[in-house]
């Protein structure tokens, strides 16, 4: 079983953003062993239609012990730990392709919502016991953040072994709200009285708390 | 002395909204006797160029006893008691010319700053007792409510008498709120995800908080 | 028919508050008819042990056609429109017992979800239409308001005909956050610098929002 | 005039925090050179009764050529570059001696406010250029930092040459969010509904942030 690896997912720039911290923190981790066990680290396209096959594909060529997928969610100040998938596609904003959803199902067949199979609450505990800001979340929102992980859980439910998978949110890298602050202020398009929406993370504590996230989450596995 | 009144401004729309709840405020009591004296309620144009001779036009039509003017700061949960006035033009957004000035003074040879004249702590708690979300505030920013606080307490201070000056901020109409989530999902163009800065407030409170300022202002200069 | 009726539930106070505008809401609209149909208005205690219970009791005397729900979120400037319940107890604060649970089960065997029965997109967009800020939501929170949504859902599920079953959010009303506002200057125990959290909705639009809430199920329901 | 020297100021912890950004970044540069130039880096008290003094100590001890002041300010993003010393002790909570100031002077004679002497606004964009999320600030509160700032702006004014002076506000180091987060779960006793109020930043970008601050104004200085 030395050869089993864990799946790290990252997805790309969207929403006209130069960069996904998402993406960063799963280059960051890829090829690193943890807990004994290697980090494959892959892309994800945000694009509703590509999504669920790239999701399965990735399942079918790499068998993962365990599934972590990353995404942005603008303005948060902590690390996400979402609880659950809803099967749901609710965008407030177009994918990559262009494509807005509204009130969809993800799998017309498929339940309400499906939770998170990852040792959360044990992960929060040792990401705010070293200092990094987290929370567990009630939703994933109604983006493709959402749907890969629904995908994901879907998906992982069908297989021999199920890996234990899961989603955590990130926020901003502070270069991207600065790069917010300077365009606004250029443009003079858009005031940022409240200045809310403007929390960021560094890049080395993301990493950190994915390491965390995925350290523990292999042990749990490895153990079992 | 029954035919000194006491002057209410409110500004026009601005930055594209098809209304401003310190126009409608204004409107709602323009006419009105408080502590038995009028209210002239005056419209102020959202313009750098003619802001500071409608403001000295004003005072020398009306001679007013108090002055109390109004604007809008988007996401404010709270009326807003300015205590200061900057010696400060530095737009976010353009002005209804078009025009944005940058870190530019509004008076050279002026003060810093000049503070609000009238009894904004006993104001704040007349508010509060009513059950109205207040708070007094530091800074009017460097759009045009703070230029119209500076040019009403610098042309006061040269008058004869000069009447106590102040500035209230208003949050949103809830209208306004309700249109701004409406437009997001229409047009797909903006993640409203933490969902700061859509506080708002009803125009009759908005209303009420206008009447307990001039009422307190006026009841502190007739008593004098 | 004409005998069958709208169940409207709002919780009581908790948290050391005085007021819960979902009680407020509920009292305005106890007695009246929406749609013809008379709106019985009921108080839910703040008690995980006795929620459940009462939710039970009250679909058995009333057999009403739509169930409509009411609770408090502090700091939501907007209606929230819960599109789910989550099968979870995890508890912020307190209950009225004096009770905190974590991460536990509503119901052991229920689904991981149930989702709300109402037309909430045609609902939001009515209220935004009557210029009434309101959103969709993903998670009504892990405390009361989610357990009652999930209660209410779980149990109308083994009725003969399954009630329409939602549950709205509500911010706090104005005299509660100026409240909140003179105790913290009173107390000067907490530090209120970026004053999120201190939004606030009318009663009067508060109310409305509910009617709409009601009018719009009900002629679904009697249309159905 | 080799031995001159820039003084940077960071307060001790407050308000039952076991630690303060302002200090970890003050003793992160002390001793170090920037522009050629000498970092002294030493505590402010969080005192009313004692800073005053302990300001104009400081300036009489090292005749600063500049003075960079440091300070928390909870909940802020991003770095705040103020603008303005109010003439104004208003406190939200008390100081380290238990004392709560309400709608004083600092200085019964003093201007209204002073401004900040450094070139903010370089500083400004040049914290942007790095991907240092940072602001223009027009308000330092009502505490100790804003004091602090108008006492070194008072007190340098008198100087044969006086020093530039500023002040930066920081926003929560990450792992006092962490410790913030736990605390509330732990004792149930505050509900972070929304979340805001937790944003923070590096220890290292605040560092950052501060040595940018102090190269350019100190350049600005020497070229002079």
């Amino acid at each position: 079983m030395t050869s089993r690896c864990a799946l790290l997912t990252g997805f790309q720039p969207y929403a006209g953003r130069g960069i996904n911290p998402a993406y960063e923190v799963m280059r960051a981790l890829d090829g690193k062993r943890i807990a004994g066990v290697s980090i494959v680290g892959r892309t994800l396209p945000v694009s509703y239609a590509a999504l669920r096959e790239r999701i399965a594909g990735l399942l079918d060529e790499w068998d993962p012990i365990v599934v972590l997928s990353l995404g942005l969610w603008p303005g948060e100040p902590a690390i996400r730990l979402e609880r659950l998938a809803a099967n749901l596609a609710d965008f407030e904003i177009a994918d990559n392709d262009g494509r807005i959803l509204a009130d969809e199902l993800l799998t017309p067949d498929g339940a309400v919502s499906l939770a998170a199979t990852l040792p959360l609450r044990k992960i929060e505990h040792a990401m705010l016991a070293e200092g990094i800001p987290a929370r567990l979340s009630g939703t994933a929102g109604g983006f493709l953040c959402n749907a890969c992980l629904y995908h994901f859980l879907h998906a992982a439910a069908s297989r021999p072994v199920p890996p234990p998978s899961g989603f955590l949110h990130l926020p901003y890298l502070p270069a991207q709200v600065a790069e917010l602050m300077a365009e606004t202020r250029r443009e003079g398009r858009l005031e940022l009285h409240q200045r809310a929406d403007l929390a960021s993370m560094d890049l080395g504590l993301a990493v950190r708390a994915a390491e965390i996230a995925l350290a523990i989450s292999l042990r749990a596995v490895l153990r079992g």
